[in-house]
C-alpha cells in the first residue's frame, strides 16, 4: 500500500458574517477509511457551472481580489446584502467544493468490498473533489474499465446523467421532442449526440453562428441562433416540425424560457381547427436547470395558453423520482459511451492551486461557455 | 307549453380583420330542441372575469365607443397589432358569450328525459348565456331544488367548482394548506368558507384594509394586505405557520406569484437543519388561474430553490384529470350549499341590453373587483 502524506490540500469556500466571501486552501489531516470506505487520489476534477453556485455563491465577483496565505492563493469578494440573505444558512462554515472527479483508489477500508477496489481507476460523485485526496463510501465510487484515461473519467456524472435525465424525463412525461437552450455547452453537446443516436428530435438554441456551426458539425439538425432578428419565428417553425412540448433551459433568467413556452403554444394553436379563448389543450413543460442569466425570469403566462408549466429541475430530484433501475441503466450507458457520446472537451488543464487564480474566476464569472477547466491536483 | 317568440336576442363578439372589436346584438331564430335537448328561458347570467377574455378579448378598451344599431347598443374598440395576432383564430367569426346561467325549462325535446325537465329551474353551463333563451343537451343542465331563487342559481359552476377544485387539487397533489391571491373576489370568498368548513389552513392575499376586514368578517384567519410595507415578511410568517406549499394566483402578471414561491422557499429553508446550495427539497407549486394583471410575470427562479413549479390552471382541464366521480361530488356540494358557502353577491342587476352600456364595460376593464354584475334578460 502506498504511504500517503499526512495532509490533504483542500479548497474551501467561506461566507463571513461581515459580508465577505473567502475561497482558500487548507491542509487537512489525511482521512482514514472506515471499513466500507476507500481513499482516492484525485487525478482529475472538472469545474462545472453547477460547482460555481457553491464556490462563489452570491458574491459580487467584480469586486474579487487575489491574495496569498502560507504561499497558497486566496480569493476574496464582497457579498451584497441580498446575497447574504440568500446564503444565511452557510455563514461561518468553511465548505469544501467539487461535485465529481476521477482518480485511483490508493487506500481501502478493511471490508473485502473496499479491499477489492485497491488500485482501480474510479469515477467519484459526492462533493469535496477540489482536493488531493477524497475518502468515500464504496457505493459513491464507480469503477471504470481498465485503461480509462482519467481525463475521460473526470465528468462521468453531472453532465452525462443530466443530459440522459432530459431524455428519460421526455419519455416519462409523454413528450416526443425537446428544446434545449445554451445548447453549445458541454452538456448540450452530449444531448445532441444522445438524441441523434436515439432518434429524438432536438431543437438547439445557441447565441452565435460559431456555436450553430459547431453543433451542426457534431450532428445537430435544428440549431437556432437567438441573436437572429427572426429567432422567434424560426423557433415556432422548428417546434412545429418537431412537435416539441418539453424544454430545458440553462439560462434561468431573462425571457428565453417564456419564449419557448410561447412558441410551443403558437405551434399548438396552429394545429387547432376551432378557436378557443383559452388557447390549445396541449400541455407544455419547460424546466429551468441552470442560472447562466441571474436576472429575473420574465414571461407572458397568457402567451403560453392555460396548459403549461415552468419548473425547477435538479438531477438529484430526478434520480429520486425515477428510481434505482433507471439510474443504474443511465450509469451503465455513461460507462459504455464514455469516449464517444459522453466525451468532454477541456480548454484548460490546471493545477489545484491554479484553480484559485483570478483568470479562472473571471472566465467563469463571464460565463464564457467555450472555456472549460479541468483540475489535475497531482499534475 | 309556452308559445316562444320567433327570435332569440343574443349578444355576439366579433373581431374584424381590419383590427376592430365589435360587440353587438342579433335577433337569432329561436332554437328547436332535438330529442335530448331542452330550451331554457334565461332568468339570470353573471358577468364573470372569465367571460371577459372572450367578450372584449385583446381589444384596447380605453378606445371603446358606444353606438346603436336597430335600437340596440353596440360597443366598438380598436385592437392593437399584438392583440390581432393573439386572436387570429377568431377573426371574422361572431361568437356568442356567457359561460353560465340559471333559468326555467320552457320547451323540451321528444325524449322522456328531456320532457321530465319541463318547468324545472335549472343551472346551465356551456356558453352563449348572454341571450334570452338557450338550447342545450340535458346533460349540460343541472336541476336545482324546487323554490331555488334564480339569483342564487346564476353562478353554480365557474366560481363554486373552481374554488372546490383548489381544495381537491391540494389533496390530489399532497399539499396541506393553500395561498390565494386576489382573495377578496367572489371566488375568494367561497374559498374562505370552504376552507373554514373543511379545516384547511388558507393564506389570503388582498390589496386593501377594507378587503382584509371583509374576509375576516366571513371567517378568514390569515389575510395579508400586499400593500403593507412588510408584506413579504408577513407572507413568510403566514406560510411558516400554515405549511402552505400550494398557491393559486388570479393576477397572473407582475411579481405576486413569484413572491409566493419565494416566501414558500424561505419558510421551507427555515425548517432545514443543514445548508444546501440548492435550497430546500420541499416541492412548491403555484398555479396561475387568472389574468387580472396583464403585464408580464416576473420572478426569481433562484429564490424559489430548485423544487418548484409555476403552472397554468383551467377548471376544464382539472375536471378532465379528476374524473366523473370527483366532478359529481363537487356538483352535489354546490347544490347542497348553494345559499351558504356558494352564495354570490351582486352589486348590480341589469338587463341584457344594459350589459352593453359603456359603464359596465369600463367597470370590468378597470377590474373593480367589488363590482359584480348579474344580467336578467327578462327583467
Amino acid at each position: 500500500m502506498t504511504d500517503l502524506p499526512a495532509t490533504n490540500l483542500t479548497m474551501l469556500t467561506l461566507v463571513k458574517p461581515e459580508g465577505e466571501l473567502e475561497v482558500f486552501f487548507e491542509r487537512r489531516p489525511m482521512p482514514e477509511p472506515a471499513p466500507h470506505e476507500v481513499v482516492v487520489k484525485i487525478a482529475t476534477t472538472p469545474i462545472n457551472p453547477s460547482d460555481l453556485g457553491l464556490l462563489f455563491g452570491a458574491a459580487d465577483m467584480t469586486s474579487a481580489r487575489a491574495s496569498e496565505r502560507d504561499g497558497l492563493p486566496v480569493i476574496t469578494a464582497d457579498i451584497p446584502e441580498v446575497g447574504m440573505r440568500a446564503m444565511a444558512g452557510r455563514v461561518g462554515e468553511a465548505l469544501p467544493i467539487g461535485n465529481e472527479g476521477c482518480g485511483v483508489v490508493v487506500k481501502a477500508g478493511s471490508s473485502p468490498e473496499a479491499q477489492a477496489m485497491l488500485g482501480k481507476t474510479v469515477a467519484l460523485l459526492g462533493g469535496e473533489m477540489y482536493a488531493e485526496y477524497r475518502c468515500l463510501p464504496i457505493q459513491m465510487v464507480m469503477p471504470l474499465p481498465d485503461g480509462t484515461d482519467p481525463v475521460d473519467g473526470a465528468s462521468c456524472f453531472v453532465n452525462p446523467l443530466t443530459s440522459l435525465a432530459f431524455t428519460e424525463t421526455m419519455r416519462m412525461e409523454g413528450h416526443s421532442a425537446i428544446v434545449h437552450t445554451a445548447a453549445a455547452s458541454n452538456l448540450g453537446q452530449m444531448l445532441v449526440k444522445i438524441c441523434a443516436k436515439d432518434g429524438i428530435p432536438l431543437v438547439n438554441i445557441v447565441r452565435s453562428d460559431a456555436q450553430v456551426a459547431m453543433l451542426k458539425d457534431i450532428g445537430a439538425q435544428y440549431v437556432l441562433n437567438s441573436s437572429d432578428p427572426d429567432f422567434q419565428s424560426q423557433l415556432v417553425d422548428a417546434i412545429s416540425e418537431t412537435g416539441a412540448t418539453l424544454g430545458f433551459d440553462a439560462t434561468g433568467g431573462g425571457k428565453l424560457a417564456g419564449q419557448v413556452l410561447g412558441a410551443m403554444e403558437v405551434a399548438a394553436a396552429k394545429r387547432m381547427t376551432t378557436y378557443s379563448r383559452y388557447g390549445s389543450d396541449t400541455f407544455k413543460q419547460v424546466y429551468i436547470y441552470g442560472a447562466l442569466d441571474l436576472s429575473p425570469t420574465i414571461f407572458s403566462s397568457r402567451a403560453a395558453g392555460l396548459s403549461w408549466s415552468l419548473s425547477g429541475f435538479l438531477l438529484t430530484h430526478f434520480l429520486q423520482r425515477s428510481g434505482a433501475e433507471v439510474a443504474g441503466r443511465m450509469r451503465q450507458r455513461v460507462i459504455d459511451e464514455l469516449t464517444t457520446t459522453f466525451k468532454s472537451h477541456y480548454s484548460h488543464q490546471i493545477s489545484l492551486t491554479d484553480a484559485l487564480k483570478m483568470d479562472v474566476a473571471q472566465a467563469y464569472n463571464a460565463k464564457r461557455t467555450g472555456e472549460k477547466y479541468l483540475i489535475r491536483p497531482h499534475g
